[in-house]
């Protein structure tokens, strides 16, 4: 957890307060079942609640404390509850195993973790669609391989965006219901101590799901299978991020992070205003995907669990949450606050002598009985005067003048193949399927 | 592609052949639609659906000798199909660009593989149920970090593999949703030159979805869902390959890999009999996993794409299915044939001198009015004594002679206490949770 | 970072107050060298070492406070410096740029995690050397596939280890050296502004050695060889975790990690001793391995630079260098109080009815005349009954019960190869080439 | 192995056939040395190396067909060897076990791949320091964040990447000789029943050196440092390629890779020239990275070994090697082809109205008397008007019209500071650091 790419919402999770909370809760609602099955005394339930109710501090340096000693953090955690709440605490953890509390409580971290990503995804998918529909027509070059290619619009690169995000916000609901399973199985997952009800019971307070077959632990493809969609979420920033970083390149300069006053861009260089915002973010999705591995690598446990996905979990669990969510919420912040230059657009769109047409040529040769190789070759040959010429020449004036063109095409026909408005005719229906119709 | 790793009908799918066919279909099913829309003539479609009604061998290596000069292999592979077919070819790919064929064609692939990859989950998962229920109340010990903890059965660590593989299948079933989309749009995905209903038109006949938005290609997000979604069902496989080799060794023993006759399991030592297939099969699971990272770092395309992803698919697209569903098969084999030794697991799971029973007692004590604190250090103090014993000492001959644990437990309440029917008397419960209630 | 992975020698190298000191000193010996070369007054220097002489507090608070305002970290210092020192602070990073201090203070900050690491295993050596000393003919079973194949020494296990580690301490040093470079070139790496004796000075100073061409920044081939690395070493870990993981398990119990008083194994069953150690240096591993891809994917920055490799860095920077270090040191701890068992690996060595001896009847047939084939199926047959008998039956005695066997080896022949000496006699040798001849 | 990314000279070391000879070539210089110990009769050597001299074809298919019944392909290779030399094979392969053939013969074959990788980067090294310099004094903008900084020269570009191919020359020698080790020990390592000295013998004739201690394997830390280290490598690759893909943009367009006739860019835009040469190796970096962790995950094998990471190698031994040097010669080429624009660099270079020489002019103030933070202030409020202008503005112009700034600088003084000269005074003495003195 790096503080600086961390905000306190999400931070808060995964406080070992917040992990304390969570894991009496799961301990009281477990007595509770367990009271009302007649297995321990009713007023040992009433007795862990009514601490509760009196909204305790945890001591989290004391139960460290005991953990020094039993270097066993359930057991640590149980000891200071009992010395808190007195006897009646000894009827808790009845017939549990301590990964049903660790478990259970890290359904809920992550549930509670993904919240709050999909209220960042919610915010982010709402920049996107203002910031389409105000750029929806607004006209730019297209470009593959870094190249001009054919005209779009800059509301269709943010349209293509939002698909993407929603894309991975349904991926991102599937994922919260594979890791919100709660399990009370006991020691090797056989309820042989502790009624399955009662897992029924703690997951319907908590609003988990029942882990259907637990061995001592949660199944782990679960957790890899949520780590691994968090690592997708990361990849599509990096692609958004990058799109900004290439737009705001010197030449290019089409749209350009936020520029706050005060601001330095380099200590040497006065002038500079860099796509920092969006560099951060390509390096933080390749952190969030570098915990994909792990996660993966965790689910191989031995038998009925081994303790080796652990570790790996305190590290990951929070800094996956974390980084995305800060990830997320900037990236909403870079769209929200995008300076965009429609002229420079324009500018750019037009400088490559009309090149960007050369298709449209292509197709009216081959409808007006020229073979598609030939015609390939002639509007090839004049596009490439006009590619050497830096954008000097025009490919409209190359192709009046080429004999072999104009015995097909009149000067008319020519002159409505480079016509902008022709290339933006179907944006309204791209973005009727995107944001539905209107 | 590793031949000893591969089966034909998955390779069948990713041969230059079923690819080329593929293109064909798509660029046929587009000339149709275009013919219905009046944009090129309808004996176009015509002379190409006949020329295929030829059952026409595909000449790759003609295909290869036109992309040597051209350097592009869609326009080589419409190159030899214009020669096929002749003049009217001319109207194919009418305003499509390469990933319309590309990038549909890849779908087409990938649903295909994942069709055998869905057939064999189904055979993996019919043997796992059988052999679940085959070995519903074979009495084994539970392990946690290796360690004897309490009994478990056998048939409910294989209830546990069909309930993780059938999450798989679910997951499986999203990532194949994800990656059938049909995209023909264009040059850059604004259907200037195609008109939108060409894409409905081959979707349905292909069997796919219609990509809402494309730039020249399809998202490659979609693509690296699927690709780690293989990863984590890679992972699966990896965890019941290591159960098995854990039971596989010389001091356990409780299960086998079939060895055949004729088999030999080392050069030099003529003793040997390895669990190699779940070896071969961690090593695999590893590949799997290995091409997750690059499907991730696909997604950022620049702008509307570049090629950087055509690569990496050329190998992961045909690898990781053909892998997995090798891996799949193995471990179906694997568990169909697997050699179980009831008696073996009776024996390991009696030879700790009873300490599994450890926590019943516990729990009596603590039910007895011990507090839980007392009541663990009592128990494993007498626990300490076996195991130091290496299971020669009996803990309930040894609680039986403390007379802590005796002033609260008679001798027949702890003789109760070490009974193994107790720990089995919720597998039921289990099973119908996992296999759906008889 | 996680506490409860972390030392705190080497999480003091990572904290801001570190970091800011370094800063200084770079900037105050560069200024140092600018005044020799006449670029700025003598006395700038001396300011800043005067002050730094008054042992100053470094204000993290404050600086982070400037760059809130200027969303540039090395001015927010420099602003800061200058607030302190006074007006003679103007001619501090004359002609630098901020990653000729970011970069080389990295460099700093990672050489001297690397010789926290390299004191680390330096005493994992020691310990390992000790302790294969010990059990240098400790006999026990060499396992393939865990199966049991022929005699080795414990302390064979622990000189291969420590072969291991001491190849990972060669490619440490050579790591470090790769990283520990000192580049004060400027803007973009032309020393336009600023006398290449500058970076000369800096780098003799802080003992780093001379970065021939850097663009703007180290270039992060470096770096990316560095922590490639540690995900080696981590991966050595996990193998000698394993191994250890194994040999504690409940049916081979050959060693164990020591367990201290008061320890509690699990929260419900008081009979366990779980080897919880290496199962957390199992994960720990992980997690080193896991950010050696970002690593990669940081190589490939933009032209002369561009910063999406820092939020990466300060990540992995810390993280794996304190995880390592934390991975090291109580690697080195299990070992040094490994429980080690001579009597259980003997009862194991022999539980197999002679098994393990069977190459060198195999080898003793084929010297004595019968084709390598007929040998072998003639000991597999034997060794197969042995082996379904679960070591009841003895080898040795069928063998020689066997007419075919006994056509070719007398009795005491058959005996002498059951001799366990016979696979000690080359542990001498191979001692000699890990450790040296004594 | 995808054919259209390899190349036969490192195809050719990975086939069944070269695997064989190579597997044949040990067991017989082993055999030699069994019999100059007088283990074995001197004609059992003579008629392996007496049936190599006949030049044998290697019966690929045989052998396969003996494997399926032996599930053993190095018992099947035995088998079919016998077959042909006749009785006095049965004395091949005395004490060793299949590990020593397969691990010595993959040394070797990783041996000859790195020399031909390293035969690769001399030709790519040679390539660069060429062009290097021819450009050396080609001055082009410098930028970071994708953003104008200062001039460089397109030199220089190329000295930095010939020095990080020259430490990745460094590394790989490195990692040649980490994994170039032969063992000959027998089932576990101990040399029980193969004399180290027939180890020593077949080291040395195989160019290999002696593995101190190998289990049954050689130890796999090894491997996964070489693969570790192609996976910088590939990474390095994809800078360069980064670089260019980057040039070419089409509103950069400084370089371009070559562009053949008959080429064709795009199928649908005859215009288009894309740099797919750079963006397909930016693809096979991805996928040579994707390796490193599987050879990472390699390293834990149980005990002694265990074959998980046999199937792993059997793909990324062949994949890496033949990927990374068909990535290095494509690279080779590209460079060596290059088209450069050193007209349009320059042009770039102007454009943003000497914006680049901002940081001189803040010297310069400081210089004159003023704070570094005045000076910055007032050069960026200037630099932000020109940078606004799209570089219609001139900074010069600006600064001379600004009355705080001509306080301090007269006109003559602010002229000096936008020379372009001033910025690659230091070329030679990089060149000299990169490519040794003249």
């Amino acid at each position: 957890m790096i503080p600086r790419y961390s905000r306190p919402e999400m931070v808060a999770i995964w406080t070992p307060e917040s992990k304390f909370r969570i894991w009496f809760e799961i301990e009281a609602h477990a007595t509770e079942a367990l009271a009302e099955l007649g297995v321990v005394p009713k007023s040992a339930a009433k007795a862990l609640w009514d601490w509760w109710k009196t909204n305790p501090t945890i001591d989290v340096v004391a139960i460290d404390a005991i953990e020094a000693v039993t270097k066993h953090d359930v057991i640590a955690f149980l000891t200071w509850v009992a010395e808190n709440v007195g006897d009646e605490a000894r009827f808790m953890h009845q017939g549990m195993t301590s990964s049903d509390v660790l478990d259970t409580c890290l359904a809920v971290q992550l549930a509670q973790a993904t919240d709050i990503l999909l209220a960042d995804m919610d915010k982010l998918l709402e920049v996107l669609k203002r910031r389409a529909y105000e750029h929806k027509l607004t006209a730019t070059i297209g470009r593959s391989h870094g190249i001009h290619a054919e005209p779009v619009t800059f509301g269709l690169k943010l349209a293509q965006a939002y698909a993407e995000f929603d894309r991975n916000r349904t991926r991102l609901l599937a994922a919260r219901a594979d890791i919100a399973t709660c399990a009370i199985s006991g020691a090797v997952g056989t309820f042989a101590n502790i009624d399955p009800k009662v897992e029924t019971h703690v997951a319907e307070k908590l609003g988990l799901s029942v882990e259907p077959t637990s061995t001592q632990v949660i199944p782990r493809d679960r957790h890899a299978m949520y780590f691994a969609t968090l690592g997708v979420i990361a990849s599509s920033i990096e692609r958004l991020a990058t799109e900004i970083r290439h737009l705001q390149r010197t030449e290019v300069l089409e749209a350009e992070e936020y520029f706050s006053p005060g601001q330095k861009g380099s200590s040497a260089m006065p002038h500079k205003r860099n796509p920092v915002l969006t560099e951060n973010l390509t390096g933080l999705a390749r952190m969030v995907r570098g915990y994909v591995t792990p996660a993966l690598e965790n689910v191989a446990l031995w038998h009925e669990r081994d303790i080796s996905h652990s570790s790996v979990e305190r590290y990951i669990g929070p800094d996956a949450t974390i980084t995305l969510d800060f990830a997320l919420a900037r990236l909403t912040g870079v769209i929200d606050k995008l300076l965009v230059y429609p002229e420079r657009m324009d500018k750019n769109l037009n400088k490559m002598g009309g090149l960007v047409h050369s298709q449209r040529v292509l197709l009216a040769l081959t409808q007006a009985g020229i073979s598609r190789e030939d015609a390939y070759r002639l509007v090839q040959k004049n596009a490439m005067k006009v590619w050497e010429s830096d954008g000097e020449l025009s490919l409209l004036e190359l192709l009046k003048a080429d004999a072999e063109v104009s015995a097909k095409l009149t000067k008319e026909e020519l002159e409505e193949k480079f016509d902008l408005d022709y290339h933006l005719k179907h944006v309204d229906t791209i973005f009727d399927r995107v944001f539905g119709a209107a």
